[in-house]
């Protein structure tokens, strides 16, 4: 018997990717379905309703799930779930009852589904609960702004990965993946961290205490859109390997990716981050400073309060909670606040704009902010930017977390 | 209610220490009694039922106990155990049914009992079961050997701490202390960290890599009799003390101290240490390499694996194992095997005998090593040794962990 956590639900892992013959047949229709476009967000929904990352949902969620988790963290059916998974669009032709194919924003058809409820939200109502600011500076805010007027629930068929797997091989693991490789070397405690920017010391640091107590670690990197001016996934994914490499022992630590979009609903996301990560297999979620935040729309540890504040039994996987993390002089050492009584004189901190700037002009960066390896990846790809991208991309500044 | 780890068995605490009046009156009729010498070794064991620690003990155990936890780990009432604590003499006047007054080998009364069973054990057996040897090089055994003929049971009224408190002061905290602390603090999952030595970077890393995910970290210091030549309780203490005055955060850790003598079972004197931590209110002891071993009678992490062979659900507080740990130079910081991938020459280990030597003869330890604070401490220490005292020392060896 598996000793991994179980997928969330309790159930089986259940991915809607089809594949074959029942792959083959449903692409075939979909050609002559009556086609919805889908956003970024919608496709990263749908491929990780395909890979098996979003169990036990069939498909986008309906109004009473939408509302449930808006004002309750519950789907209708009980289940916990912290933000909805929705589908919207604008067209006034589509009806319940309509079989539809989901065509990516790139063209591409990614699957189907049958409609089996059209309705309205009220968007700033799901802004002020999930994202707790109706302020379209928010990107997440932004992004369900812009949604259609209306949405559209029903199950879904999933007929594509949206490529990832083609384009960054062994390194898009799927959760059935995962769980086979963490049996394959008898891992049980896992803490999954979750990053979109490159590993710093810092980040070095929070990985290296989950190893020194757990079986091991998943470095699970975000593939899906970001911000503009946040380092790609393929640059970040080369500056990850080359830390791995250098500074991790063997089979402490595997590199992988998902394919969501980044919402930055902050504390509500490390929900969902600890929610598909128990599908994952990963029994505890590293949640650090301001984790999926952005700008100051959260408190540095309301992603940690969180795990406390909903109702017990949610969530197999748990939070392990780490405070800022640094290199202290007098220490002598990386620490954190909770390990460190020294002043921030005593630490080497770099802001997000400050270590780009510094990348871009060529300079190294301290190496006890960063691995020397790591900052070479980094500064060549800045060297391959022209002139005129690394001001836009300094001008709008950037997290280092 | 309390969120701390229940006591041992389940209940109350079960301190037999008297006081008031009825010590007073136990104190008088025990002037009367026929007297019992205990070793150092019983004298903690009484001390430690005394403030309870050793909850629920009534008292020295049975034969059948002794049987059970030689043989299964388990009293004869069913409850786990896991090192026999017996009472012995050579008295052939001693008979069962006798009340006899237990003084300790500095000819204090610390205590009565009345003697409920006396019997001999096969004293090989013990050894072969709890120290894994017969080998009379190893202290433990040593002990075991030069036990009475006769082992007697029953109920003790404990009359003394031993003058524990008198010495340490507040550093000389009963179980019910620590956990009135900890519930002051608010905290609820803390690590015991287990001492006999002064603490070094590498010890320091240990208690620092639990204070990052824990509430916070007891470092619980063994105040009984050690080996010849290892560091004295009081230089311990003060060496502690400069590092938590130094190094650690405000009210992530507590320096306290108990009363036992090291039997250095490794293994089997692990789980007793989880054992009587739990009684303090620890969620956690933290185990790292060769945890109350001697020379090399135990593999380096039989005291962690232990804990996975024992019956589930024998112990509430659990095992936080550790890595051997050091600084390493390619690292820049301190790391364990589980984090570090470099070979030992990037490593800095110094033998406790080089550790020794050094600081007699007045040199520096690297700064990798050993706070400067710490290491000024115990300079002092060897500067107030007669040269004789430091040259027997080093002959003697020592263990730095």
């Amino acid at each position: 018997m598996s000793r991994l956590v179980k997928p969330h639900g309790g159930g089986e892992l259940k991915p809607l990717l089809l594949s074959g013959t029942a792959l083959k047949d449903e692409l075939a229709r979909a050609k002559g379905l009556k086609q919805v476009k889908m956003s970024s967000r919608e496709t990263g929904d749908l491929i990780m309703m395909g890979i098996g990352g979003f169990t036990p949902l069939e498909g986008f969620m309906t109004k009473l799930d939408w509302q449930g988790i808006c004002d309750g963290y519950k789907m209708a059916n009980g289940l916990f779930w912290p933000i909805p998974v929705t589908l919207s669009t604008d067209d006034e032709g589509v009806q319940e009852g309509d079989e539809v194919a989901l065509v990516s924003d790139t063209g591409d058809i990614m699957g189907t589904m049958k409609i089996t409820e059209k309705y309205t939200i009220d968007k700033a109502h799901e802004c002020m609960q999930v994202y707790k600011t109706t302020d379209l500076e928010h990107p997440g805010v932004k992004m369900v702004m812009a949604q259609g007027k209306y949405n559209l629930a029903g199950p879904v068929k999933v007929l594509s990965d949206g490529g990832f797997k083609a384009k960054y091989g062994d390194q898009f693991m799927t959760p059935a993946e995962t769980r086979a490789k963490f049996e394959a070397l008898g891992w049980s405690k896992i803490a999954a961290f979750q990053t979109r920017n490159p590993m710093h010391r810092s980040h070095e640091y929070l990985a290296k205490i989950a190893i020194e107590t757990m079986d091991g670690v998943l470095i699970h990197s975000l593939l899906g859109a970001l911000k503009p001016g946040d380092i790609p996934a393929e640059v970040r994914s080369e500056a990850i390997q080359v830390l791995i490499d250098n500074y991790f022992v063997k089979d402490t630590v595997i590199q992988a990716g998902y394919p969501l979009d980044m919402r930055y609903a902050g504390p509500r996301e490390a929900l969902l981050h600890a929610l598909f990560r128990q599908n994952y297999g990963c029994s505890h979620l590293i949640v650090g400073r301001d984790h999926a935040g952005v700008g100051d729309y959260y408190g540095p540890f309301d992603a940690q309060k969180i795990f406390d504040e909903i109702p017990k039994g949610s969530l197999e996987t748990v939070n392990m909670n780490i405070d800022w993390t640094f290199w202290c002089k007098k220490c002598g050492g990386m620490a954190s606040q909770r390990t460190c009584p020294h002043t921030k004189d005593d630490r080497i901190l770099l802001s997000g704009t400050k270590v780009r700037a510094m990348l871009s002009e060529g300079q190294d960066l301290p190496v006890e902010f960063s691995r020397p390896e790591v900052a070479a990846v980094l500064k060549k790809y800045y060297a391959s930017l022209s002139a005129e991208q690394n001001v836009k991309i300094e001008l709008k500044g950037h997290s280092a977390a």
